[in-house]
């Protein structure tokens, strides 16, 4: 058999991620491999964790990424801080909440499920009263920003909820990080991860996470080792320890994946650069611009106007439109892509995404004119 | 706070890994993303999946790459095929043998250990002595080459064995894919991990992984969910299987790291190019060379002869140096690594790699200039 390198076209990437991505950053993704145990790559590890901090707006010591993707991110909350017999609340109302139904019966821990409509946000009152109804509940958690649906929930108020009922709360902020506003401090975020691959506009494999004092606490009182070695924090945390705080002797944990930090920090420098609350006015601002387009199309919202997000835009395929035709048409002619639906929503939504470095006013106008031409053949 | 883009030097890296890598790869990694289910993705992780194949010397149908380093790879082996209450030989000589056991301990299986010299191969007698001891073992893992040692063990051997005591294999080839004959389906090998970031020269970041048609068995005959929703193989399958089988149509489990993969699929191109019979040559013949040079130089080697493994030469620091003086020297002056002392052998060791790409004259001549300075200043 023989085999040639692989040369893939240059895509818009305007699905639910992984997003456009900076020429930058695809620069910097391909600078030399140097050790992962190298003091210059120690103190980018810093720069990374410092830039993190400044991404969720937090002061957590553990602020960190994962080297692994978004669902790594997640296991690693979880299995972290809940222990066999801990009972959960789970909000779901996507692909998303059920998976983090999965990683609590998965570690033994016990799952209340809160449930609200897919492409609705997390109904604030179900959660306070399944609270009132388990008292004894450790842990509330939630997705911020539903990727499955386009669906935004009220994270604040859910974390005061959390506090209000002495839980720990767990956010799932893979799609939010970047986007819109979140506030980990604040907002009194318990432990929270992300991905790259979404707002951040980084190639996909790195999860940040980061976990507060409470959350820290927490993993130190634990009767029982983390069921995971690779995921387990009390040995990562060693590993991503400031190299000033242990004079640059770091315990080595595993091998990080070099290249793919110099990706992420490039990617946390463009949003340091442009500042959080603009790139949170930018997605907002190339939504209404997307939205105005697309009903000049018919073509209708699933998610309420209140509940929506900007960054991802989720969409009824019009009646007698033919998904993959569509989508077809877009990627391989205009070498764009658009999401199909997942999970409930497979067949009958598109997904489109306005996510970091991808959220610019020439992906809308040709994502519009791509899909306008689709749409009539 | 300001900062500025990451610009790493140029580095020989010849440590215990990550190892040199070849522009060819760092070309692809930087290749335009595009999305993980694009059908020109879907090829092409098919055919990463046919070349890895090839390296391992498989016709294993579940032979992929983890979207992980390489102690996900472990973690991956062992949660899927090992259940709460079984029985699993471990055999110990280095650092790499402890955390199969911690593996173990965390699924809630039974490890029985056996323990070998640090530096040298697994002890085949004793091994058999354990597996006679506990016929009621249901596997035997070991390390095929111990990256914190530079000891290699007789895997056809032990692979043996544990087929003639009904044990499956569980084999960590870390350091040894690439670097020194390995041939899974000839040997009986029933699962297996390796990582991207040794003899294979990719960069760190991901774990090749295949498992035998008995392994498979095991696990479809599994009686409790797999720990790790991340790592559980029977989701992963689906998102790995072949294109063609499932008529292209992949269920989404996470996102792929795009762009590593392009460079792992670079990466497999080269070794199938060069050919894995003359790869493992190309590895004994730099070791031989080193070898000669660094005995000119009163050095001497920790793992006898015969164990040795060519692609990672653990050697004592000679009586009277001073180890950090002479890794900085080589650093700061030269912007070459090797390797410091792991676990038992810190401060007594230095581990050179002449790993995949870095095993070439130049890189053994430059080493060899550098350190012969180093040593007398």
């Amino acid at each position: 058999m023989q085999y040639t390198s692989f040369n893939p076209p240059a895509r818009t990437l305007m699905g639910p991620g992984p997003s456009d991505i900076s020429p930058r950053v695809l620069q910097a993704l391909s600078r030399p491999t140097i050790g992962h145990l190298d003091p210059l790559f120690v103190a980018m590890m810093d720069e990374v964790k410092s830039l993190l901090q400044y991404a969720f707006q937090t002061s957590n010591p553990i602020t960190m990424a994962v080297s692994a993707p978004g669902s790594a991110g997640m296991e690693t909350c979880f299995v972290n801080l809940v222990e066999p017999g801990d009972k959960v609340i789970v909000c779901r109302n996507g692909v998303f909440g059920s998976r983090m139904l999965e990683n609590v019966e998965r570690i033994g821990g016990t799952a209340i499920v809160v449930d609200s409509p897919w492409g609705r946000a997390v109904d604030v009152n179900k959660v306070e009263d399944a609270l009132k109804a388990h008292p004894d509940a450790r842990f509330l958690a939630f997705v911020h920003a539903e990727t499955s649906t386009g669906a935004r929930s009220d994270a604040q108020s859910l974390c005061q909820l959390a506090q209000q009922y002495d839980c720990l709360s767990i956010v799932d902020a893979v799609t939010s990080l970047g986007g819109i506003a979140l506030n980990v401090d604040e907002w009194g975020i318990d432990a929270i991860y992300s991905g790259s691959q979404k707002c951040l506009s980084c190639t996909p494999g790195l999860s940040p996470i980061s976990f507060s004092e409470k959350a820290v606490q927490k993993m130190k009182a634990r009767s029982h080792k983390v069921q995971s070695w690779f995921l387990d924090q009390t040995l990562v945390m060693d590993y991503w320890s400031s190299s000033e705080s242990n004079k640059g002797k770091r315990s080595y944990h595993h091998t990080a994946p070099v290249n793919a930090l110099y990706a992420l920090h490039e990617s946390l420098i463009l949003l340091h650069q442009e500042g959080l609350a603009a790139s949170w006015q930018r997605h907002a601002e190339m939504h209404t611009i997307l939205r105005s387009g697309l009903e000049k199309l018919g073509i209708e919202f699933i998610v309420p106007e209140q509940d929506r997000l900007p960054q991802l835009n989720a969409v009824h395929i019009p009646e007698g439109i033919d998904d993959a035709k569509v989508r077809n048409i877009m990627l391989n002619e205009y070498n764009i892509e658009i999401g199909a639906g997942l999970g409930g929503f497979a067949g009958k939504a598109w997904r489109i995404g306005l996510m970091g470095y991808g959220a610019r006013k020439e992906n809308i106008a040709l994502c519009l004119a791509a899909l306008k031409d689709a749409l009539k053949r």
